[in-house]
C-alpha cells in the first residue's frame, strides 16, 4: 500500500485537474468557437477530447496522488474504504486545479474568445466551462448526473485499482475509454458533469473572467452538478463495498 | 482455474449487464431523441457507446463472474469446454441485468422521454431499446445476426481468457473494441443484436414503460434476435472446439 | 521460439483472414448500401472497421498462425528472417480466408445486395470488395500502394513481435490501430488495399456472386493492389533487416 | 539504463519522424486535397490520423532512440534530467525525417497533388505541410503552442518511460490518445504543432516541391510553431523536475 503525503497528493490532484480541465474546456471551447479549426466537428469529438483530457491528468497524477481528479470518484474511494482522512486534501487540490485548467484553456483560446466580441456573431460561452442542461427539470437533471457518476464510479472501483496505489498504464486506458463512453451514451440530457469539481472550478472561472458577450454563469443551476454526482458517487462505492 | 459461486456469477452478471445496457440503451437514446445534445451523431457515436458499454460492464463485472453479459456468449464457452452447470446461472443475471440497465438508462433520459408527448415531434421509441431489421426479411435477419455473433464469440474462445479466469484488463480493451467493429461493420443490416439478453430485456421493458408516443414492441421480430445469436454463438464454441 | 505445423498456419490464416475480410467488406457494405443503418456514415467508420478487423483477425489467429492474414506482412517477415518455408502456406491460407471472408459479408449483407435490383437506386457494388483508385493512374497508384504498405511492415516488425511468436495482446492493439492510421492517413488516392489477399481474394468472389447490377470487377487494375503491396512489404523487411 | 549510440539515435529519429510526418501530412492531405477518398473528413479524422501517426513512429523507433520524434519533447527530457549530450543527434535526426516523410506523403498524394493544377478548383496546400493560425495573432498563438505542447511533455514526463529506456507498449498507446486528445482539444486555434521539426521539416519541403498552385510557404509565421513549442517542452520539463 502506497501512502502520499498531503502535500503529494494535493500537487498530483491540482496538476491532473489542472489537465483534465485544460483538454475538457479546450474541446468545448474547440467545437463551440468561430475561428477554430474544429467548429462544429460533433459529439464524437467532445466526447474522446474529454476522455482523452481523463487519460492525460490521470496519467500526470498517477505517481503523485494515484489520480481520482474528481471528488466524487474520492468520496466513492472514501465510502468503500472507510478512509477519510486524506479526502479534504483531494478535493481541494481538485477544485485549485479545475480553476487553473479553465483558466489554461482560456489562454489557448485566448484569440477566439476575444473575436467573439463581435456581437452579430458571438455565442454564449457558460458551455466552454460548465454543463447546461438541454431540459431544465431539477429532478431529472439530478438522477441523470447520478446515474452516469455512479457508472463512473463503480466500474472504477470494481477494477480495484485507485484503492491507494494508483492505476496501471492499461487501467488508466479503460478508465479514459470509459468516460468516453459516459459521455457518448449518458451525456445528451446534461453534458456530463459526473464532477463536482469539473464543473464548479469553472463556473467560478467564468464568471470571474473578462470574455466579451460571455453571458450569463447560471449559478442556479450550480448544485445539480454537485449533489447529484456525489450521490451517484457515494451509492457507487456502496454497491462496491457491499457486492464485490 | 478460478471458481465462482452462483450467487457471486448472478451478482457479476446481473450488475454487468445492467451497465451495459445502460451504456448502449443509452446511446440510442442519446442520437434518437430530441433535446439530447448528441442528436444525429451518427454511425460511430452509436458503434463506441456500444463497445465501451461492453468495457465498462466487462470491467465491473470480471472479479465476480468473468463478465460474460451474454447468452451467446455463455452458450459458446458452454460448447467449448463442455461445462453446463452455471449456464442458466449467467443467463439469469443477464436477464435481470439487462431489464435493469434498460429502466436506467430510461431514467438517464426521463425528460427527454417526457418530452416525446408533442406528437408532431414525436418518433417510435422502440430502436432505443431493442433492435429493428432494416429491411424485414427473417431468414437474412437472423444470417445477419448469426455470422455477426460468430465474430464475436469465436475471437472471445481464441484469445482465451474467459473459460473461467475472466478477462485481463488488456483483453477487455481488445473485447470492447471488438464489439465497436462488429457495430461498424455487420451492424447495418439488423442493428447487431448479437446477444439476446441485450434484445429481449429491453424489449419487455419497452413493452411496460408508460413513454409517450412509444410505438410498437415489435414482438414478431423478438425471436430473431435471440435465436440468430444463440446459433452464432454455438457454431463459435464448436469452431473454437475443433480448430483449436 | 514458437513452431507451428502447416496445418496450424493453414488453418490460422484462413480463420484470421476471413474474420478480417468480413469485417472489412463489411464495413464497405455498410457505408455504401441502401438500407444499411451506417449509410454514409464517413471514412472514419471505414477506417476504424478495417482496423477492427485486423484486430479481431489477428486475435483470433495469434495462437494459430501469428495472425499476419496478409501476404506483404508475411514477405516482410521472410525478407528479414531469412525464412521462407512456410510462406506458400501462409499465403494459401490467406487467399482461402480472403475468399470465405468476402462470402460471409455478401451474406451479412444479402437482403442489401438483393435490393440493389431497383435499378435507378442501384451503385455499383466492387467497392465493397475490392479497391478502386479515385485517379486512376498505375505509377502513382502503385507507388501509393508501395509506401502505405511500407509503413504497415516497417513497424510491425521494429515491434518484434511476429517472427515466430505472434503478438501480445498490446501488440495487437497497436497493430489494430496502426492499420485505422494508414486508414486515415495513406488510404485517400487508392482505398490502401496494403494487401494482395484483401484485394484479389474478394474481387474473385465479387466476380462470380449473384448480386444484381454488381458492375465491372475491373480485373485491369488488379495487378496494382499486388505487386504494390508485395514491393512495399519487401522493403519494410529490409529497411528492418538492415537498420535494425 | 539502456544506453543508445549517436547513430542508433539518428536512426532511430529519422525512421520514427519520417513515419510521423507521412501519417500527420497525409491525413491533412487526405481530407483537403480533391480526389482523396477521405475529403472533407472532418477534424476527427485529422485527430486519429496525426495520433497514430505518433504510435506508427514512436513504435518503430522504440528499440533504437525511445522514439522523442519531437525536439520538444528532447529538450523536456533534457531540462528533467539534466543530461544534453545527445540532444543534438536527436534533433539532427527529426528534422531529417521531417523532410524524408513530408516527401513520402507528397509521393502517396502525387496524383492528388498534381490534379491541383485545375485553378479553377485549386486549394493552398501549406495546411498539407505545417499549420497555419485560424487568427494571426503572434502572442495569442505562440501562447496555444506552448500551453499544448506543455500538456504534452508533462504528462510524457510524468509517465517516466522516456527516460532512457523508451515506452512499453501500453506507454506508447497512452501517448498516441494523448496526442489526439491534444489535437481534438486544443488544435483549434493553429493547428497543433507542438513540435518544431513537424512544422519546419513539411515546410522547407513545401517550398522547393513542384506543386501546382501551391501557394505561399508563409516564413512570417514559422518561428511561432518553432519557439512556442520549445519554451512548452522547457517548462514541462522543469514543472517535472520541480513537482515529482
Amino acid at each position: 500500500m502506497v501512502s502520499w503525503s498531503n502535500w503529494e497528493v494535493f500537487r498530483g490532484e491540482l496538476i491532473g485537474t489542472a489537465i483534465l480541465i485544460l483538454f475538457g474546456a479546450g474541446v468545448c471551447a474547440a467545437v463551440t468557437l468561430r475561428f477554430s479549426k474544429a467548429k462544429a466537428s460533433g459529439w464524437i469529438v467532445i466526447a474522446f477530447g474529454w476522455g482523452f483530457g481523463v487519460l492525460a491528468g490521470a496519467y500526470t497524477a498517477a505517481p503523485l496522488s494515484g489520480g481520482h481528479l474528481n471528488p466524487a470518484v474520492t468520496l466513492g474511494i472514501a465510502v468503500d474504504s472507510g478512509k477519510w482522512g486524506q479526502v479534504w486534501v483531494y478535493v481541494l487540490g481538485q477544485m485549485v486545479g479545475a480553476m487553473v485548467g479553465a483558466v489554461l484553456a482560456w489562454l489557448v483560446y485566448y484569440a477566439q474568445f476575444g473575436a467573439n466580441k463581435d456581437t452579430a456573431e458571438a455565442t454564449p460561452t457558460l458551455g466552454i466551462f460548465s454543463t447546461i442542461p438541454e431540459i431544465r427539470n431539477p429532478f431529472a437533471n439530478f438522477m441523470t448526473e447520478a446515474i452516469a457518476t455512479f457508472a463512473l464510479v463503480l466500474p472504477v472501483l470494481a477494477f480495484g485499482g485507485t484503492k491507494g496505489l494508483g492505476l496501471s498504464g492499461t487501467q488508466t486506458l479503460i478508465v479514459a475509454f470509459l468516460v468516453v463512453g459516459i459521455g457518448l451514451s449518458l451525456g445528451g440530457p446534461t453534458g456530463y458533469a459526473i464532477n463536482p469539481a469539473r464543473d464548479l472550478g469553472p463556473r467560478l472561472v467564468h464568471s470571474v473572467l473578462p470574455i466579451p458577450n460571455k453571458g450569463t454563469s447560471d449559478w442556479g443551476y450550480a448544485w445539480v452538478p454537485i449533489a447529484g454526482p456525489l450521490v451517484g458517487g457515494a451509492l457507487g462505492g456502496l454497491v462496491h463495498y457491499l457486492a464485490f
